[in-house]
């Protein structure tokens, strides 16, 4: 790749018992650093936009940046191609990705953080646009985008939220595990990293490293998942021949 | 309407400690009755369609009815065209939808269903699309199908294996009720009927009835879910003016 990009890929905005991006408010400081002024918001996974950025400028500027929320601005293109850095916020993912393509934002998002290297940051439906696709959503489909292609940052799929099957359960669904498994009956279809809720993968360059606290499950196609705790490097992940750009 | 439809729609094939379709047998041969000889099973929504119809087969035989898998059959409309009833299986909900498009199979089930009068029994992922949408499924979008618009069968959607929010989580995703909820956001969308395992829908002309043991949780846009027992009368849901045939 020899990509410029820096990306932090959140699983989740919060953890039990905890603030709004409470968990990773480190994280988030030293990934924005100190030349980072302003970030760009796109809160479009949520249906109440101005909520949605009001809860996040005040979380931003607690942490001494400018919050500037995309759905304020007339033109959403231009607001990408003049922003530092990105925050995409969690939601639905069906329907962040759908906005995203009503905007036609995808290409100059790709183009802003692959080429021009500004820090992006997802957290859960954000973390998964972020992504080669929205095939490992949890969410519910409540609005049909034009594909489920997504911004492809990394060449292979996150799901956020991750959790254990609970053995506990009498309920009959799917348990998370199960369905990524059909997902991977089908057939060339990328790996996947389920982040439990805590961790988040940092990604510079060609290096990819778990952080947090309670990691992550890989899911490599034909093989059975593997458990890996914070520090554990992803960089091969980065690496997949299967890289494309959709 | 004025149709002559027979359905019977099953949120979950199994319950907790019971096997294939034990919780509804008794109403699976009620509504098949005596007339049927031979049921059409479609296993569209698991990966391994021989194992799942070997599944069905035993259990349909053990009630008194041949059943035929439809991905035996080399021409599927006709299979459709020459069924006297029709059973889809649970799985997942895209991977079925898109098979019944890929096969061209809607606008046929739904002529032999709506004019010709056979019955049609769904379970899981098979109740999902003899509704109008799988907007509202459970199931993870392992696949892209070329539309969410389902069979149409009854103008509302059903939310199968529907599950109160469990207080005692410590997880941070979307409750069941927060993801209907978000899809009433949406414009235009209709009402959606959340089935717990062990109840189902049985549908006859005009005539809806809750049937089972645990109940439905009904959400109608902008108002507030209300919980439904065994032996509820849901026809008005079928008079809706919504109704359209997608
Ligand atoms: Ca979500
Ligand atoms: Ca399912």
């Amino acid at each position: 790749m020899g990509s410029q990009r820096r990306l932090l890929l959140v699983s989740s905005s919060t953890v039990h018992g905890g603030g709004y991006l409470g968990h990773c408010q480190q994280q988030v400081g030293s990934f924005f650093g100190q030349k980072v002024k302003r970030v760009l918001f796109i809160p479009y996974a949520l249906h109440d936009r101005d909520a949605y950025a009001k809860t996040a400028r005040e979380k931003f500027e607690s942490l001494g940046y400018g919050l500037d929320s995309i759905h304020e601005s007339s033109d959403p293109v231009e607001a990408v191609r003049k922003s530092e850095a990105i925050f995409i916020g969690g939601g639905n993912t069906f329907r962040l990705l759908k906005a995203l393509y009503d905007n036609s934002l995808l290409q100059e998002i790709r183009k802003r953080v692959l080429e021009d290297g500004i820090p992006y940051m997802g957290s859960s439906a954000g973390t998964n646009v972020a992504t080669l696709s929205i095939h490992t959503t949890n969410d519910m489909p409540i609005v049909y985008p034009p594909s489920l292609q997504a911004l492809g940052l990394v060449p292979f799929n996150i799901n956020p939220h991750y959790l254990d099957p609970d053995v506990n359960s009498t309920h009959m669904g799917e348990t998370r595990e199960k369905r990524i498994l059909q997902y991977h009956e089908e057939p060339e279809t990328p790996p996947v990293l389920g982040l439990y809720e805590g961790a988040m993968l940092l990604v510079e360059g060609d290096t990819a490293t778990l952080q947090g606290v309670t990691g992550a499950q890989l899911f490599l196609r034909g093989q059975k998942p593997t458990k890996h705790e914070p520090g554990t490097d992803f960089s091969f992940l980065l690496m997949d021949s299967n890289f494309q750009k959709p």
